[in-house]
């Protein structure tokens, strides 16, 4: 078991608090090698959560799950120039294999689009190919010279979709479904992120992107963290790769794709989402254990009561674990479950169980409740409920708190120093996104004043969040 | 849909047969750097049934999964140096990164026994951490210069399980119960191949291991390929790493390490295992869809009783698919069905339709039940169950024609052209493996009498399983 220490509170320096809840519950390690990240246990125990949540309903939109090479020649990178120009200081290149140096050097993928465009070309012939739906679990690798752990590192895990369909309503559709059935669905119900949903301003555009749709939450520091992004590629891509279909009529045809992704950047969006000065909080739909049963002291009593409640929990599905007292004192085993950020904590002790008692508390509030023997599995589920709801509430409160309308570029940069401020996309002006990035702020995203994701940055009436950003 | 037409029979030529049907069945492509591989959607949703079968056991054994980097600093790889010797032509070698030359060369994992161990070492502290089993499933890298897509890849998918244990017993027992829990227990209910489980001979151990366990499957050529393998390392690793655990005693001990793993070669063993002249042949618990309900023709009522069907049977939870009859000739789709090995089949054609029967087929053995409309959902649940125990008992007679006791090293060199040959490991002798070594076959492992698994080469009265292999 790790020796819980205090925190560096959040107010004090929220990215020594990141750092050291990162490693105190045991969620990753800086790697040998520069900018690479060891995912522990626990970290991975997550991050499998978060693959199956999205990996179901990216299933549900129809698509199918494929495996491309690793390795992509060099050559491939230049066909899409202006693709490759957003990457090229990034790539790790290798030059020696099998014992000797290589005709041509190999590039690591920083990400699919090239190979995958390639086999999209063998594997389309017809319009009845399409739409080609496929996707992808894999790592990549994007250089980093100041990585941070989730957040930034040199390799890193993703899913990455690529689409291609007849026309550009029809991707266009598709980018849309992925962005709010896929990522904002799962990021409401499992993640309990809130987050404004937008399409990027042109500068900030994935290259080679007709149109690029973000998720961005609210970080407890009052920054922005982009959550997953979904591409339109208009018919970019499928020129450089030849990408063509027969249409029904005989026509050869451009197709239009799209491409979107979700990493283990998400890890570390939650941990900063929820996270408080005792460590991790999670949602009980991403927690490995929502639960875990505490025996406040050794007593055999107690034990066999912790073992009663953990069995009859698990006999419901409820992912439950037990800590049987044997390591180190109730303080500091209290210290260490808050840590990890378990949802809920059942502590077994020898007083309230002659009272035929046991202590229910709830990480994200506090709150303790002296449940009955007879009641904890139940209002142990009722609670994981409420608790997963009440975190996703409690998540908008903070950032809706922090989200101010402003009426100038001057008031924007103020409200931005700490939270998100919405200004009218036409009061950004020109030169506007310069100002904001002398003072490390960007557009993270532009909506309709309803919130709805407009079609493009041209709409009447758009609406611009302005935020630093991780 | 792919234009099916005849394989290349297996009698012919097995190897082009092999190739055929990957690419017929729409498994898996070569990718555009030598040996990489396109794994495609079908060929990985086949993958993706293996891989959880596998991690539920895995799990069920007490083991976590994590991630470790795909970049390791090229100088771990000397600190094992009997280790290495047994991968370094067969190295990817990172020079470049960042934009520029790196001042160590990194390289893509071949396996991740060096940086495991660099963490087992720092996590592990006393007693109390131990057991530390860890799992990780992740892409790897050997150089290939003969690939053959899922048999031999330069990248591959597997897991490899790494774990650390006080006692050489409990390593060993763990070892034990990852080959017989994990490995035997999928191969035998989830891909319905019959093993032979023993341990390797000493000149076909794992470089660093006091032992290896194998699982050796027969293929449809009369080969041998390795499925799974487990080993035990003794105290190697860990003296290689300083993997040291303080004993309850207080005193600094040695760790016992294991290593175990299993790869997307699974899949070309599926295929060998099981195909025929017609293609794929899937057991239900491994097959994407265990179900087609094939429309004879396009015809309105046709249609209408497919999609009743197809949808009563998914209510049951069976993975089933439509195929709607437009996609040519109803010959030309039943021959695509049968390339891709579903195991059940269901046509539904006008005049059945007349009398309430469609016709129900299997696609293992070719027999063909009419059967009344009321009673399909119920035949098809118990057909699935059927194939998949009727394929395991199929390739258990395949197997057991195929092998024979022999007395002479001679005999054993006879038997193993189409075989396998079962001869007194005392009788392999001085000599005797490189003299089947010219014979391009090999000791694929050995085992008691009794079929059980030793503990070690020197026990009495083994017997050496003899074969050609993949």
């Amino acid at each position: 078991m790790a020796s819980p220490s205090v925190l560096t509170p959040q107010s004090e320096d929220f990215p020594k608090w990141y750092q050291d809840v990162v490693a105190k519950a045991e969620l990753a390690d800086n790697g040998p090698v520069r900018g690479t990240m060891v995912i522990r246990p626990y970290g991975y125990a997550i991050w499998e959560r978060i693959q199956s949540a999205i990996d179901e309903r990216i299933k549900r939109t129809g698509a199918q799950n494929a495996y491309f090479p690793l390795f992509i020649p060099e050559s491939y990178l230049s066909k899409e120039a202006e693709h490759v120009e957003g990457f090229s200081p990034e790539l790790a290149v290798v030059t020696h294999a099998g014992g000797e140096e290589l005709a041509e050097p190999i590039v690591v993928r920083p990400t699919s689009e090239t190979v995958i465009g390639e086999f999209m070309a063998k594997w389309i012939q017809s319009y009845r190919d399409l739409p080609l739906l496929l996707n992808q679990w894999a790592n990549v690798v994007r250089w980093e010279l100041r990585p941070r752990l989730f957040l930034r590192s040199s390799e890193f895990l993703w899913q990455e979709g690529h689409t291609a369909h007849a026309s550009a309503a029809d991707a266009s559709a598709y980018a849309m479904r992925i962005h709010l059935q896929v990522y904002n669905d799962f990021l409401e119900k499992i993640l309990a992120v809130p987050t404004f949903l937008g399409i990027k301003p042109p500068s900030e555009r994935f290259a080679g992107a007709t149109n690029t749709m973000t998720c961005e939450g609210m970080m407890r520091d009052g920054k922005a963290l982009q959550m997953a992004t979904s591409h339109e590629l208009g018919q970019n891509f499928s020129r450089a790769f030849d990408i063509y279909y027969q249409s029904e009529e005989g026509q050869a045809q451009l197709c239009f794709t799209t491409s979107w992704g979700a990493s283990t950047r998400l890890v570390g969006g939650l941990i900063m989402a929820h996270g408080d000065d005792n460590g991790l909080v999670l949602p009980p739909a991403v927690a490995p254990w929502v639960v875990v049963v505490v025996a406040v002291r050794e007593d055999a009593d107690v034990l066999t009561a912790c073992q009663r409640l953990n069995g009859a929990l698990a006999a419901q599905g409820v992912r439950t674990q037990i800590d049987d007292g044997r390591r180190g004192s109730f303080g500091r085993r209290v210290t260490h479950w808050e840590m990890k950020g378990v949802p809920v904590r059942v502590e077994v002790g020898p007083r309230d169980l002659a009272q035929g008692l046991v202590t229910v508390v709830r990480r994200d509030t506090g709150e303790k409740f002296a449940v009955p023997l007879s009641e904890v599995v139940e209002v142990v589920q009722r609670l994981a409920d409420e608790v997963q709801s009440d975190m996703y509430v409690a998540a908008m409160s903070f950032r809706d708190a922090r989200t101010h309308d402003v009426a100038s570029l001057d008031a924007a940069i103020s409200t931005a120093q700490s939270g998100f401020a919405r200004l009218a996309w036409d009061l950004v002006g020109e030169g506007g996104e310069g100002r904001l990035k002398a003072e490390a702020m960007t557009v993270r995203c532009l909506q309709r004043a309803d919130g709805s994701i407009p079609e493009n940055e041209r709409e009447e009436g758009l609406v611009a969040i302005i935020a630093k950003s991780y």
